[in-house]
């Protein structure tokens, strides 16, 4: 069972309003096991509305139109529907008396045209309205007359409003998908997260595992400066199963990457330094410089940080540094400077483990060293660990970049304990 | 000058991931003078990415195909357009070495599939990747050989990740369009940036340039938590005159609304703040609790700031605010903490101005004080102002409210100085 997705609005097309139904959308008829190949925004124009569904219908066996159901003049999804299927609009007096019904609950004077929202195209029925004004519509799609028969396809309308239209979804649309496409499967994914190794790296570490299968599937997702995700997608009859073969395709998975695994789903490197910080009983303190308290930011991020992060010394300037963190006087630039930062930032912030990072996010070079060279340290009882570290990239993205890297060297310092 | 946009990736099918570049570019097309009628979602297959391609240019003048340009086998957007195009895929030399290059210069070993990046659709050009590794493709379209003539229509391919796809778009997309299009009007936009007004608030002080005109127009753009933005938009023969037009638009708003407004288009709350500062030469101290390192963090973000920017001790713990910033023991969430922590901020790290700032971020409430409760002071010289605040959302909403809050209250208190 196929089905695609028409999201109507002009206002989609502009940019004014990001299209989230469409998303939400794929997500639900992915969960119920229903294939959604193309999404499609097309705007408040009859004529175009009605030449996608035509498109849409041809390669799915069922569309979903979302939007354009209002009762301005600009709402055109009845009229494009009508029009697509070879049928005429009728008005439907029993819509007409729950509409006026719903404004008269509501001590409100309804405007004429809101009786435009009572018409139907023949053939089609309503799907009550539970918390808007505009009913959805089942559209069953029969020959058409020209030739083409579209056999058991059909089409729904549902309002564009996010509440109205998850609600409407829910109750009447994925059931009768489902009931439509006889085999109800169950489809789950699962993200991979990992740090440390380029896409294509990656994709051969694990080029065993995409070549064996069809069920589940394995793809790459690069998420920016977080790192890339590798996605694990099971079809199966219940949830249950689909479960057991993520998890088994999770085991793999790691077992091929190792500590390049740090996590899944929305499981952050914050959160899962937290964690381990917190399993371990350990406090944090941090001592920052060129990421300028981006470090200290995202740890402050996760719930219950105050159980362990102390806080941290943002010394931007060298003399801060000197004073604040008994750096040595001299280059700031330097696996010294970065080690005795996590050494201070344990001392001045009484933490048992601390982190120091200090490097040339940019525009020019410092102390002779160019743009992207970062150092860091973790500081953790007697042993200390640093590493130094070029990244490409603008001042934000060396700066996001060494943030990240030194909490992904934190967590692994931790593991190796 | 009609543009399609096809966004590839099965994640956004999935709803995985929300296709926020369909949005910015229908925002950008729009502010172009392009017209963008349709945008469709398709997944990473070949023969349904051509399928779509094939339907985009029968009904537009040009195509742009956002994603699938990445190194791994699911990225098939390259031989998709070849397919379409009725070309071969041929590896590119020169390419081939700037993509070697670019691992060189990282310090990063090459996996052979990258290689992949260096294919291109005979008859096709590359654009030059700044970014990522990936390089965008612009494909003209001409006879197929098949009865059909797309004339001097367009593919351009761009990679999916919103940062090069926004850098390449600017660069050598949007101007390719506008030449192709030989349009005559110029259409420049601006956007007024404000703090501290609602919508409506805002909408209201506006209201008299809002009906005035056709031309230029206003809209209201909320974006979050950086504030409301009023977007002025100019049609033009010729760039001087719309820019004539947009500073006279931008001398009335700023009549009606005084400070609110601080800054237009790039200029960031920060950014302003960092240019106040350097005319004044004052170097600049932060205190933070709540924040956790955001307000350092968006203040090292400006180029330039270690010319001002003395550091920030982010005190999360409680005991961090008394041993290093001189807080009295007792209430950290208190008007008494924060002025505490602004005065401690210039001794301890030697600067003209001093910025504390302390409250409930949440989950929970603390010293009775319920979430969302900040307090925020600035110390200059012997003055200091401090304002208690109230504010709405999760943890992470209030921290970045705190944040832009207590920037706006820097920028005023210098403004007035």
């Amino acid at each position: 069972m196929r089905c695609e997705v028409v999201a109507v609005g002009t206002e989609l097309l502009l940019g004014q309003v990001v299209d989230t139904n469409s998303a939400w959308l794929g997500d639900r008829l992915a969960l119920a096991g229903i294939d959604c190949q193309f999404q499609t925004r097309v705007g408040d124009n009859q004529e175009r509305i009605a030449r996608v569904v035509d498109i849409a219908l041809g390669r799915n066996d069922a569309v979903l139109v979302c939007g354009g159901l209002g009762p301005t003049p600009d709402d055109v999804t009845r009229e494009a529907l009508a029009s697509v299927l070879g049928v005429r609009l009728v008005p439907d007096e029993a819509m007409a008396d729950r509409i006026r019904g719903i404004f008269d609950a509501r001590g409100r004077e309804m405007a004429p045209s809101n009786l435009r929202q009572a018409e139907r195209p023949a053939g089609a029925t309503f799907i009550h309205q539970e918390r808007g004004t505009a009913p959805g519509l089942i559209c069953p799609v029969g020959g058409r007359g020209d030739g083409r028969d579209w056999g058991e396809k059909v089409v729904y309308a549902i309002p564009g409003v996010p509440v109205e239209l998850k609600e409407m979804v829910e109750r009447a649309v994925v059931g009768d998908l489902q009931r439509r496409a006889g085999s109800p499967a169950v489809i789950l994914s699962r993200m991979v997260r990992t740090w440390g190794l380029g896409e294509s790296a990656l994709a051969e570490r694990v080029a065993s595992r995409v070549d064996v299968q069809e069920n589940p599937t394995i793809a790459f997702l690069a998420s920016g400066i977080e790192g890339l995700k590798v996605r694990i997608t099971a079809k199966a009859a219940d949830e249950d199963e689909a479960r057991r073969m993520l998890d088994a395709e999770e085991a793999e998975l790691r077992s091929l990457l190792g500590d390049v695994v740090f996590g899944v789903d929305d499981q952050s490197m914050e959160k899962v330094v937290a964690d381990l910080l917190v399993e371990r009983d350990l406090t944090l303190g941090v001592a920052e410089s060129l990421t300028g308290g981006l470090v200290a930011s995202r740890l402050a991020e996760t719930e219950g940080a105050s159980q362990w992060f102390r806080g941290s010394v943002v010394s931007y300037d060298s003399k801060v540094k000197y004073d604040l963190l008994d750096v040595p006087e001299g280059p700031v630039v330097s696996e010294e400077a970065a080690v005795a930062m996590a050494v201070g930032a344990c001392r001045r912030l009484e933490a048992d483990v601390g982190l120091g990072v200090t490097g040339v996010a940019g525009p020019s070079e410092q102390e002779g060293k160019p743009v992207g060279t970062v150092f860091m340290a973790v500081a953790y009882g007697e042993s200390i660990e640093a590493r130094e570290q070029h990244s490409p990239g603008d001042r934000q993205h060396v700066r996001e970049f060494a943030t990240i890297s030194l909490l992904d060297l934190l967590r692994k310092r931790i593991l190796a304990d």
